[in-house]
């Protein structure tokens, strides 16, 4: 089974709400469908531009109060939305994509879940289904209610499922050294414990994302890949194992 | 807890693809605003005029095969909307009603629930959410893929959280000797064992569907009320415990 992160800023632009690249979703099922039924896929999406602005304007990551209830739910209903879109191109290409509600089945605590029901995400996998999981609000130990990301829900099925391989689609062509805009920033092929941040080499991370990335990355029992999902032929070669912007050494 | 179940019927015509009773799920939202938070609700709703048709234009009832599993993605994605129709008018309203997909937690074998994951609805209930659950279809132990109906989440959610009462919102005025259509028929106040299918008094019942229902209903370790949805004032009646519609003997 091999999970495919659709990362928000894949599939929509994050500047302009409620936007959706139907193109770009196209092409990468177009991919899947190449590989479909032989292979099993899992397929996690972000919140991108449906997700972010709602969470961040009921200001979700504080918790639970009486007024952040109905955001919560305003919250799950514009993810569901977005979740719909890739799910119909999906099924258009007769690819069975079945949607599951992360908010129905993960339990969390700091961001990451605590307790979580796989049975019918296995069930799905095991009848050639693809279970697609996104971004959503959740049920929090800690603050009552909480974000969580398709990032986190990731981390979770790996280490609990053993996929043969993750790929993660991005906007850019993998983790760099700099930001990608300057112009000696360069590409890191490979990471291996050396880039965690405790280690020496040098990696582009403004927000601490990336950084959490590699580390998830580092920890997960199977082979992860960090691509460019904007460029057509990408996800293929990951599927197939070649040389495509970073991977983990194995 | 009350458990409140808005009947495809009420919410939607039947006869009509993808048609919603706005005015009426407003009135009984409106209804529902006058006990909360002071009563905590649970809502199941049918699967109308947007669940039925996809159900039976894919056979779904059949089984899982190949051609079906699509139709199996599409039909949640129409319940699904659905039940955002719903749930948007309950957050108008400033309840913060909480959509929880079926297909999610729940395993079904013979249309019945096996093996269900009841953490998030306990944990949004304590948080004073109104949990929303719909007629959906499920992964099958024997069929493999298959359809559960509201009423079927209603009495295993009955029997594992022992609700203070089960209300159940018919487009009738609850349940009768005989065809409500026909001159004398007459409406049974209250239920009790003597109605079983075994028992001597008639039931009007063309489907089946009663049949189960006041089977169900007399399991249920709780007060049952089978009454019109469509008449405002009724729901608040049978949150109150008044006399309205059909009721069980206790």
């Amino acid at each position: 089974m091999i999970i495919v992160k659709l990362g928000g800023s894949v599939i929509s632009n994050k500047n302009k709400p409620f936007s959706f690249n139907e193109n770009v979703v196209e092409n990468l099922a177009e991919e899947i469908s190449q590989f479909y039924p032989e292979k099993k896929f899992l397929v996690v999406h972000g919140g991108g531009s449906f997700g972010h602005p709602l969470a961040k304007k009921y200001e979700l990551r504080k918790g639970l109060n009486e007024e952040r209830k109905v955001g919560f739910s305003y919250t799950h209903e514009a993810m569901l939305e977005l979740n719909k879109k890739i799910i119909n191109i999906f099924l258009e290409k007769n690819l069975p994509a079945f949607s599951v509600s992360p908010s129905s089945i993960f339990l969390i605590e700091k961001g990451e879940i605590v307790e979580g029901w796989l049975k019918i995400i296995e069930e799905l996998l095991d009848k050639d289904f693809i279970p697609v999981l996104f971004g959503d609000v959740a049920i929090a130990k800690d603050k009552g209610i909480d974000i969580l990301s398709g990032d986190q829900i990731i981390s979770f099925l790996a280490n609990k499922m053993k996929p043969e391989k993750v790929i993660f689609l991005m906007d850019v062509d993998g983790i760099y050294t700099k930001s990608p805009e300057e112009k000696d920033a360069e590409l890191i092929e490979v990471i291996d414990e050396k880039l965690k941040p405790e280690g020496k080499a040098g990696v582009y991370d403004v927000t601490g994302g990336i950084k959490n990335k590699i580390e998830q990355a580092l920890k997960m029992p199977c082979q992860v890949y960090f691509i460019n999902g904007m460029i057509k032929g990408n996800l293929t070669k990951a599927i197939k194992g070649e040389k495509i912007g970073t991977r983990k050494k194995l």
